[in-house]
C-alpha cells in the first residue's frame, strides 16, 4: 500500500494551524502538528513572511504530496476578508513554489467530512481529530482545524475523480 | 548625494504593474518597469508563485532599499478582497524575506502625489509619470501605477518623520 502524506493548514495571520498527515490505506497517522504563532510585536509583512517560511520548511522536510487548506469562505467584511487573503495567499504561492497541488475547503465540509456534521463545535472536531489518529491528547484548536483539513482531503482522495475537488 | 532605489508595485492577480525608481537629491530615474502578465491558463496557486518569483528576482537584481505598494485600499465586495488580499500578502511575503521595508499607499494619496489630484484618471497619472521621469513613451497602466507608488514613497521620505507613514 502507498504511503501518502497530506499538508493541512488553517490559515490566519497570527495563529495558523499546519498538520503533516500520513495515509496507508484506511490507516491515518499524523507526523507533525502544531500551529505558526506570530507574536503581537511582529509587523504585518513580518507576520507573512514567517508563515512562507514555516510552511516553506515543512515541505521540505515531510515532503507531502498535496496539501489542503481551510478556504473557499468569504468573510463578510472586506477588511478582514483582505487580511485574512493576504495571509492565504503566502500559503498558496509558499505550496506552489514547491509544486504542491492545494486544495480548498470550506469550514462546513471540513467539519462535516470530519464530525458528520458542518455546524460541528471546535471542540468536537478537535475531540473527533484526537479520535481518528489515536493522538494521545486534545490538539489546539488551530492545529486540530488544520489536521481535520488533511482528514477531510484524505476522504475527497478516496472519491471518484469526477466527484474530487479541483486544485486551485 | 546618496542614490536610494525605491520598489514600487501595483499588485493583482493577473497583471501586477512593478517599477524601480532611483533617487538621487532631486533626480528621479526608472531603472525597470514592466508587469507580472499571468496568463489565463495559470491556475491561481500558479499566478500567486509567479507574482513571489518576480518580486524576489527584482529585488535581488536591484536591491531597492525600499517598497511601496498600492494597498490601504479595501474592496467593498469581500470576494474580491479576498483575492487581491492574496496577491498582496505574497508581494509583502516576498519583500519582508528579503527584510525590505514596505509601505503602503491608497489608491487616492497615490494619485495626489503625482498628479495634484486624488481622483485622476489612469491616464493623466501615466503621462504625469511620463513626464517625471522623462520616459521616452507612455507606460502601460499597471506599470504607471507601479512607479506612482514609488514616486508617492519618494516624496514621502522627503516629509519630516512625525509626518511619514510607517511600514505594514
Amino acid at each position: 500500500m502507498n504511503k501518502v502524506r497530506i499538508l493541512g493548514v488553517d490559515t490566519s495571520l497570527r495563529s495558523s494551524g499546519v498538520a503533516v498527515v500520513e495515509v496507508s490505506g484506511q490507516k491515518m497517522q499524523a507526523l507533525a502538528y502544531g500551529r505558526i504563532h506570530n507574536k503581537a510585536a511582529l509587523s504585518h509583512s513580518g507576520c507573512l513572511a514567517a508563515i512562507h517560511k514555516e510552511i516553506d520548511k515543512l515541505i521540505a522536510e515531510f515532503e507531502p504530496a498535496e496539501a489542503a487548506i481551510e478556504g473557499a469562505f468569504f468573510a463578510k467584511n472586506a477588511k478582514t476578508a483582505m487580511i485574512l487573503g493576504q495571509a492565504r495567499g503566502v500559503v498558496l504561492a509558499a505550496c506552489a513554489l514547491r509544486n504542491l497541488p492545494v486544495y480548498e475547503y470550506s469550514p462546513r465540509s471540513i467539519k462535516q467530512a470530519v464530525v458528520g456534521s458542518g455546524a460541528a463545535s471546535k471542540e468536537q472536531v478537535a475531540r473527533m481529530v484526537m479520535r481518528l489518529l489515536g493522538l494521545s491528547e486534545l490538539p489546539q484548536d488551530d492545529a486540530a482545524d488544520a489536521l481535520a483539513s488533511a482528514i477531510c482531503h484524505i476522504h475527497q482522495r478516496g472519491l471518484p475523480e469526477a466527484l474530487r475537488s479541483k486544485p486551485v
